[in-house]
C-alpha cells in the first residue's frame, strides 16, 4: 500500500502517518517523487484499510499495489530512480558506462588498463578481486589483494570502482573500496546477501540470475530496498536456453518489461549475454536503443593472455570505436555520453 | 565447396568448371558477388579434390565450406545478399519495412489499413488469408477470399504483398498474389514446404521456429537455396523460454550471429516477438540498432477488434511515431528509411 | 459442450440429439464409453444454453468442456482410449511395445532387423522410409523404395509398421504400407497434414514438438480428432532445453499431465529424448513407471554402421535385456508384456 | 590424475606418494574402492607427469582426469558411494526415503505430523526451520525456533532431520540439529556456502539449481568434495523450461547422466519437481525406475492449511499408499525398501 501526500506536506502530518503504520505493525518508507511524497507501507498490509489513511491530513491518495514486489514498483514511486555517485549519476540523461577487465589479475594489469580507461573518459573500472567459478580449480581471484590494488587504481586515476562482492564474510573488505557493489547472478537469490548488502547503503548493482524471470529479478531487488536502500541499478546479463551460438541468451526485453513495472534503472552486460566479443558491439547498441540507462562492458589489454573471459573483452580501441557509435546513438533515446 | 574465379572469367572457363563438377555428381551453382564470381558446389562433395578444379583456367582459389550449410554461408558468398523486388531492395542501405494486420479479417477492414499505411508511405503490407493456429476452432483466416482481398489491395494502392504460406497445395494460389511468400515458424522445419516454395523462385520470408537454432534456421534457408532462389530473407520472431513477461523471447542475439555466418538479410518481427504492443517500440528501435535489415510490424485500425493477436498490435498513429524515431536512429547504423 | 446420456439410450433419442446439435451450427461426436455414451459437441458451442439439451429424452447430464482442446479431454470421455489393430492395442493392459531402426537403410538391412525383432517377439517394427533432416545434404530415406521393403517385412514376418508420413503428396503411398502413421515433432504443428492424416482414418502415432507444451500437443492431436478419427497415439520425444549432457530433456512429467486431461494414450521415445544408447534402459523403465502406455525404441543390428541416429540405437540383444526388466516391471503398474 | 594402488599397498608407499603430490603444489585425496585404493590429486596437474609417480612403489596405474570435475567422478573413483548415517545408508541396497512438510510451522504441527511419519516407519524427516522465499514478505520460517521443535522431534521420535541451511552465519546452529545439511537450488552456486558445508564433515544434500545442467551439479558437489566431504547426496528437483503444466520440468534423465560420470547418489524431489501433487505419485515410481537412490518428498497432514507449497504434498494417507508400491518396485531394480 501506498500513501500519496503533497511535496509541501508538513512534517507532522508525515510523521503522523508513519506513526499509524508503525501502529499497525507494518513499516513505512519515504519516499521523494518530483512532484509527490509518498509513504509505501510494507509487511502485512492486508490488515490495513484505505480509510484509516484517507482521513489523515495531507493524505491525497491510497493505492493499493498490486505486484509481489512493493517498494520496487512504479505503483509505489511513478518517477524514475536516479542514483548519484558523487557526481555521477545512474538512471539520468547521462548513460551509465562502466568498463573494465573480468578480473584483477596483478597490479601492472589494472593499472595499465585503468591509465587507459581514464584517457578515453570512462569514469567506472569494473574488475573483479573476487571471482566466483563454477570449478573450485579454476583462478578465484586476487582476493585482498585485488581489492587493495582497486584501491591503487582509485587513488591514482579517480575512477570509480564497481567490484563483485561474494559472500558476507568479506562484505565489509569490499564495501571499503567499492564504489558500487555487484551481486553477481549466481548470487541473485542469496537472500542474506541482498539484505547485508543492502544494509550497507552503497549502490548495489543486481545482475539477473540465468534462470530468473523478470518478476523474480524485482522481488530480489526488493529485498535490498526493504533495508531503505533505493540505490539498486539492475542488470541484464543472459539467460539459459537451448540456444548455443551464443554463450547466453541476452534478453533485451527485459529493459521495456522492468521499464513499465518499476522505476528501478536498468543496464545491461552484453558481453557476458553473448560471450564472444565480435557480437558486442551490435547487442550494446541493441541495448541503448531499447531504453537501456547503461553499459557494463569487459574490455582487456590483450584479451588473449586474459586469466578469464577473454574471449568476449574488447579491446581499448573496440571500445572507444564503440563509444563514438553510442555517443551518436544516444540522442536519439534522449541520453548523451560526456566522457 | 566453392570455386571462386574472377568476375571477368570467360563463359567458356565458367562452363567448363560446372561440367566437371556434374561429372563429379555434384550440384554447380553460380553465384555472382560484387568483385568476384564463385562456384558453390553442393552435394558429395567429401569425394572432391581441391586439385581437381585448381588448375582448370580462370579459377583462382578453392575453398572448402567448413559449415552444414553451404549455399547459406559466408564462406560460399562473402557479400551480403540484396533482394529485389521492383524498386524496393531488402539487404541494402534502405530498410525493410512492412506493416499490417494478423490477418484479412473482411473486404473494409484491409482496404481501410491498407489506405491508412500507404498515406504513412509503407510499402510493404503484411497479412494472412491463411493462418495457422494451435487450436482447430480458431479463426483460420479467409483464405481464398483473403487473398482476393490481398490482390485488390495490390491493384488500388499498389503496395505489395506478404503473407503467409501454409501448404502445398494453397501455394500457388497464394504465389499468384504475394510479392513475398512467408512460411511461419511452425513450417520452418516442413521440408516439403521449403523446397516447393523455394521452386516458385518468389522472395521467402523465413521465420524462425519457436525452438531452433540460429543453425537450425540456415539450414532450413538451405533448403530454398538448393533450388537456386536465393532471395531468401530471414526473421527473427522470438523463442520459447521460460520467461512468461513476453509472449517469448525475442532474441536479437541471432543477428549479429546470422551477419556473421551469412549472406542473407535477416529482419526482425517484435511483435510476435513481445506480445504486447507497448514493448513493440523499444524491440524495434534495438533490432535496427543491432543491424537488422528491417521490420515485419503488426498494425491495425482498431486493434482492440483485431480477431487475432489485436493485443500486440499498433495502432496506424503509434506506428507512424515509431516510424519517425526509427528515422532517426537510422542513419547512426548506416541505414535510411525513405517511406 | 457434451451431452452425457445412458448406453441404453434408444437410437432415436440419440440422433434427436445430434440432430438439434447440427440445427444449432455445431458438430456432434458420438462417442462410446464404457457406462455412458456420449455427444461431444464441437463448433460454437458458446451460443448453446444447456437447457436445450437438458430437456431432451435420455439425456443425463450437459457438461461444458473448459479446455481450449475438446474431443481431446477427459471432460468429454471419461474412460481411457484403447486403439485396436487387429489382434493388437494401444491403451489397454498389455504395453506397446515398437522397435526398430531409425530408417529403412536398404532391403537386406530392414530384413534382417526385422527377421531378429521377430524372433524376440515383437509386434510392431518401426522405420522410416522418408526422413525429415535438419540439412538437405543428410541422408533423406530411401523413399518409395524404403515403403517397397517395409511392404516385404509385412508379408514376410507379419510385423506391424509404423513409419513417418512427412507431407500430403506422400501420405497416399505411406498409408498404404502404414498400420500406424507416425507424425514427427517437425510437423507437429503442420495442421494440414494433421487433417489429412486424420481424414485417411488410419491410428496416428503424434510426436511431441521439441518445444511444444503439452497443450500445445493435445490441441494438435485435436486437429485429427476433429476428423472423427479418435485413433491417436501420443508420444514424448524430448523438449529443448538449457541442458546438453542429452540429446533433449525427456519429459516424462508430460505422462501425468496428458493422462488427466486426456483419455488417449501416450507412449515414450527415450532413444530420440536422450540421444545415447546407454540411458536409454533407465529411461525406458521410468517411463513405464510412470505409467506410459508404451515404447518407441530405436534398435539397429550393427548401430555403428546406421546412416543415421546410431548413437542412440540399441543392439537386438541389449533390447531383449531391456526387455526382459520391462516385463518384470509392468505387473507392478497394472501392466504386461506378452511378446 | 588419480594414482591407483593395491589395497594392500603399505602405508609407507601410500605416504611417499602423497608426499610427492605436496611437493609438486599438488593436493592428495586418499579414497579408498571396494578393490583398490585411489590417491586422487587436485591443484595445477598440468605441471605433473605420469611417470613420476608410474615408477613409485605400490602404484598400480596413473590416470589422467578428463572432466572438468575431479574427486566427483567416476574416473576417481569406481565404487558408488554410500553414505552412512547411523544405522542408515544412502547410495546402498535400501532406497532412502525421506519426507515431511516443506517447512516447521509450529511446535503442534511438526509433532504431529513426525509422529505420522515415525508410525509409517519413516527414518528421515524433512522440513525447513529457514525457508529462502522469492518474496521478503513471504513466511521465512520459524528459524531459530523452527530447529528447536526439529531438535524435539529428534529426541522424542529418533527420527534423523534433514533441513536446510541457508548461510554461513546460521550453519552451525543448523548442523548441531542437522544429520544431513540440505543446500538448496537457489544456493547451489553459493561457493562460499558449499565450502563451509563441506568443512563441517556432515552429509550434504545438493539440490541442482534450477538452470544448473548435470555437469555445474557435479563442479558445485566438488567444492564440498575438495573439503574431503565425501557425504554428498546430489538431488533433482526440476529445471527452468518454457512447458507450465508443471510448476517446474523434473529431469529424470541426469540420474543416468550422474550414474554415469559419478559415484555419488543421486535422489529425487519430485514435490518441487512437478509442483502438483498428484503428480507425485508417478514421478516418484520413474525416478526409482531410472535407478534414482532415494525421494525426497512433502507430506502435510493438511496440505490445504500448510504456510507453504501444500499443493504439492501429499497427505500421509497418499504417501502411504505409495510407498506401498515403491515397496513392489524396488526388487525390479535391486533395491529395497524396509520402512
Amino acid at each position: 500500500m501506498v500513501i500519496v501526500m503533497g511535496l509541501d506536506a508538513p512534517r507532522d502530518d508525515i510523521e503522523k502517518v508513519k506513526e499509524k503504520v508503525t501502529l499497525l505493525e507494518c513499516t513505512p518508507h519515504e519516499i521523494t517523487g518530483s512532484s509527490k511524497l509518498a509513504i509505501g507501507i510494507t509487511g502485512p498490509t492486508n490488515k490495513l484499510n484505505e480509510e484509516d489513511f484517507q482521513m489523515l491530513p495531507s493524505v491525497q491518495e491510497v493505492v493499493r499495489v498490486t505486484k509481489k514486489y512493493k517498494l520496487v514498483s512504479r505503483q509505489m514511486k511513478v518517477d524514475d530512480t536516479i542514483i548519484s555517485i558523487d557526481n555521477n549519476v545512474v538512471g539520468g540523461e547521462e548513460l551509465f558506462i562502466c568498463a573494465g577487465p573480468c578480473s584483477v589479475e596483478s597490479r601492472d594489469q589494472i593499472l595499465e588498463i585503468a591509465n587507459q580507461l581514464k584517457e578515453i573518459g570512462v569514469k567506472f573500472i569494473r574488475a573483479g578481486a573476487f571471482k566466483p567459478r563454477s570449478s573450485p580449480y579454476s583462478f578465484q581471484g586476487l582476493k585482498e589483494k585485488g581489492l587493495e590494488y582497486l584501491q591503487e587504481v582509485k587513488d591514482k586515476y579517480g575512477l570509480k570502482v564497481v567490484t563483485e562482492v561474494l559472500n558476507t564474510s568479506t562484505l565489509p573488505a569490499v564495501t571499503e573500496v567499492a564504489d558500487i557493489l555487484q551481486i553477481g547472478s549466481r548470487n541473485m537469490m542469496n537472500f542474506t546477501l541482498l539484505v547485508e548488502a543492502g544494509m550497507t547503503g552503497k549502490p548495489v548493482l543486481l545482475k539477473r540470475g540465468m534462470s530468473a524471470t523478470v518478476e523474480d529479478l524485482l522481488l530480489s531487488a526488493e529485498y535490498i530496498l526493504a533495508q531503505d536502500n533505493y540505490n539498486v541499478i539492475l542488470c541484464e546479463r543472459g539467460i539459459r536456453t537451448f540456444e548455443t551460438s551464443t554463450r547466453n541468451t541476452l534478453d533485451l526485453n527485459a529493459i521495456p518489461v522492468v521499464k513499465k513495472h518499476s522505476h528501478l534503472p536498468i543496464i545491461v552486460d552484453p558481453s557476458h549475454g553473448v560471450g564472444i566479443w565480435d557480437k558486442v558491439p551490435a547487442m550494446s547498441m541493441a541495448a541503448i536503443a531499447a531504453r537501456a540507462d547503461g553499459l557494463l562492458l569487459e574490455v582487456h589489454q590483450r584479451p588473449d593472455e586474459a586469466l578469464s573471459d577473454g574471449y568476449q573483452s574488447l579491446t581499448p580501441k573496440q571500445f572507444e570505436e564503440l563509444l563514438n557509435k553510442l555517443k551518436e546513438l544516444a540522442p536519439v533515446v534522449g541520453r548523451k555520453i560526456t566522457l
